[in-house]
């Protein structure tokens, strides 16, 4: 019988004396503020059993990882049809993101990759009655949870000083790959990135992907195909130029945010949520990372 | 209760029927001869029970299949210094295979693309006494099954018209990335992919990647952790440019060859292979992948 | 001794016969409407006599053209200080301009690409007191003629559907490679490209690149060896793609525009202009750059 | 009344008394032994007067400066059938030269980088009935000097060591882009490349080049036209990916190799030819472009 919490409590002993822990990202002052001490553990099993450790109750930005949940709301509305303006394969690139976007035409390799969302945003605006509060609509439904806010404040840093998704967003448009305005489509995806979780608000939201579909209120937002396509691209596509590294690593679909979250799950079994502001060099959570490839180690718990 | 034989056979009889059976590698005289009609499955589940329906007994060139062989037994023994030479990243990328190489100083971007294997046949030249020996007595190990053989004809015809292999061997060579000469390296490599089995055959091999490491005589051959991050790379880096379209699509582990074989498994459950030689514009199997993504879609079985 | 009126004569009567006049460019209304007939020359010796032939004196929008005269200003006031920013390497890329910037950090590869041209209009922008009358002013005095406008209409349009460039600008920025705001520059930007000029205030313009930095009222606005620099960078960067072989097949500097102007030089000896709004496939003047190969061919006047 | 031996003293006075004098090549043994102290300059003008200083009876490894000469014997024999295998543009790219050719089909940028240059060798193969004597006898005769001979030692050195020809050509056979075997047209390349010549005798071999086709025995060898084309790929290609630097400084044909000679041309007028075997940090002789720019500046004579 393993005992869960022990494992969250000695992996978070072990990690948190680490003097390296990363670097807070710095682009906009409302992440560089955050304290680079800061990390919490929380795991969310199928069977109702939750386990927490250090910061698990202290919201953050969960930036990238919007990307998957807007993804899933566009994909169980669209269907098959959002694969008509981008691609489901790895981007494979660590040094040249605009490259491959112009290379192939203005179709983005997947969707969590900047050019692939914020053209995920475009299908949005142009599906949603209200786009910016019915995706959060939609968010605190699978989390069932109505205190989850975006914060206007890191959105309009992000605006101000955003030109690399100025820049994708404009190459979008001039390759017909965009529907709305530019500044309109930039803003929603702004917000979307600026929403703001603790861990166990995050191992909620994600509970339907290893749930068949089903958020904690059982109600269906997905089809279980939908599902598993969704977790295939998460490992595939979900960290970067280091998802490969990470599948061999750590062997569950996850995603993370340069707020420091990161979010993984073992279908059928759990969803676990580690948040530490500071980061690798790929830009994925320092401490996160490691969290996750201890835990999996232990447990022998993976897809693989 | 799922009815595994009547599933592939409902699948045999429905795909075969097809025109369209995709187009037989034309590049060398031997492959080109192989009738497109030919088609086969056969599946071993790790209870031991097993199914099969058509040409499952016919071998064919197992081709790149090969490289998840050779990187096993390289790994197996070499540890994680493997990566000090190439990396477990998806390549991500149609058509330029050996800029990527050039871009990053002679790093494979993983084990599974030409030059990874060429790199990884270049290890295990340094590091068997009689190369070609055994390694094939590594594979006919695995499998149990000493009949199998290199089909020297193939690995001929591919050392004569393989300059795509001689061009990434010698920009390889030229970075530093090559311990033993061009010829003797691609030698190995030609006959390596010139391994020929038929589905049975192939199931079997690949027996220990969904067993945790044991083969089907219950030796162990590799660590549980290895066996995990070698089908983290077939899911990741399996099916070239479909690699991230196939763990989209069949949700399983697996590589596919040119020569019309596919092999898939689910850990702790099975290993199906599909054989037939029309391949889709990818070059993967064409009726192959249209058979797993039929099985894991009827039986609900995947990493997913 | 040359007849050079007979000379373009000839080449005139020749060339507008041709069915294929090239496709006007139709990205905005202003250049799709121009008669694809209209097809005009002006040679100006540097002796002080001028031949014509045509519609010599119907104005056309400049476009790419203006990138040498925003360039010559920013030379002449900021001098060598102008190459931190950019290169003077040809870009020798038909494919993907953007991606060259982003592997290159930024730095855009000379000043007659998009990106460069953008990199010289905000430079301009922090020189000048009043940008845009202040260039109007510079081009107006190397010309001799107060007549020369900015066709607003033409900016707007620019303006409007110009997401290329907003691409390239906020890429620009993103590499801190943009000082002022990028709308800012852009409207600039736009502006300059949208000076109309006809084909004898072109060769009248340009006339100080053939006279040593002297324009025709022998002021010197650049020094001979800045002179010998910006032909150096019309010689190897002034065509796009085209670049190689019109050096090869024509051996003059030159500019060309996407309104289908094209203007030429023999230092020491004339400049010569051309307009022809009908454009190959590179994006040049058709009749444009058949006239100069004739030119060449028949007067035997080139700089090899 | 220029005074050119005191201009090549004096350049020759300043330029090797600096202590930096680049880094000689050391890929190959009978490179790396030249002592890098060396330093000589040869000044062929047209209506036969000569000046040298330094070491300019000294022979060097010409290297890539063959090139050239290569290519002025495949187009005079093929005209402009050489361009159905070879681009005339700028290759623009200094850090992947196999990637250029994967993404445009084996097709090489221009005939002065080495994926050209082996497209040359191979159709000079085709060509003649006895390539490796018949192209000796073709250098020999437009230098008017019989003593010139290839390296043996240098080309079997280069034969050894050069993975990244070997990957070229391979490259370029896998296109379908040569005709002859691997080894036997690199075995031409690499004996082309080993041609040994002193300053004197290079700026002899290229007096054709500005002497409008005819060499020093006045014998026509190429058509005004084709010496054009050659000069204008001299200067849009001829120093790598210092070629748009070199015509912006320097502002004239001209072509290098890393055994440190220069040789650069202004049509009617001279040859002009640099040998330090020390090179910049782009692979062209140190001292000798500094020359190059001293001399342009001095005697204000470039083509621009």
């Amino acid at each position: 019988m393993v005992n869960y919490q022990e494992i969250l409590d000695a992996i978070y002993e072990k990690l948190q004396k680490r003097v390296d822990k990363g670097t807070v990202a710095s682009y906009i002052p409302e992440l560089a503020d955050v304290p680079k001490e800061k990390f919490g553990i929380y795991l969310n099993r199928i069977n109702g059993d939750d386990y927490f450790v250090g910061d698990w109750e202290e919201p953050f930005s969960i930036q990238s990882i919007s990307k998957v949940l807007s993804f899933a709301l566009a994909f169980s509305k669209l269907k098959n049809q959002v694969f008509r303006r981008l691609d489901v394969e790895p981007s494979g690139n660590p040094f040249n993101h605009l490259s491959l976007l112009e290379m192939e035409n203005g179709i983005p390799r997947n969707p969590f990759i900047n050019s692939g969302a914020i053209v995920i945003a475009d299908m949005l605006i142009s599906l949603l009655d209200d786009p910016k509060n019915d995706f959060l609509a939609f968010v605190r439904g699978i989390t069932n949870d109505d205190t989850i806010q975006y914060n206007k404040v890191v959105a309009a840093s992000e605006a101000e000083t955003g030109y690399g998704n100025y820049a994708a967003a404009n190459l979008l448009k001039s390759f017909g790959n965009l529907e709305n305005e530019v500044e309109r489509v930039l803003d929603f995806y702004f917000h979307q990135c600026s929403i703001e979780m603790n861990c166990q608000q995050l191992s909620n939201a994600f509970y339907l992907f290893a749930n068949r579909g089903k958020c904690m209120q059982n109600t269906t937002h997905l089809t279980i195909n939908q599902v598993k396509r969704i977790n295939a691209i998460m490992l595939t596509c979900g960290f970067y130029d280091e998802a490969g590294e990470f599948a061999f690593e750590v062997g569950l679909p996850g995603k993370s945010g340069v707020g420091g979250g990161i979010v993984a799950l073992l279908p059928n079994e759990f969803t676990l949520s580690c948040w530490s502001p500071g980061l690798n060099e790929k830009g994925n959570s320092y401490l996160g990372m490691l969290a996750l490839e201890e835990f999996t180690t232990q447990t022998n718990l993976s897809i693989f």
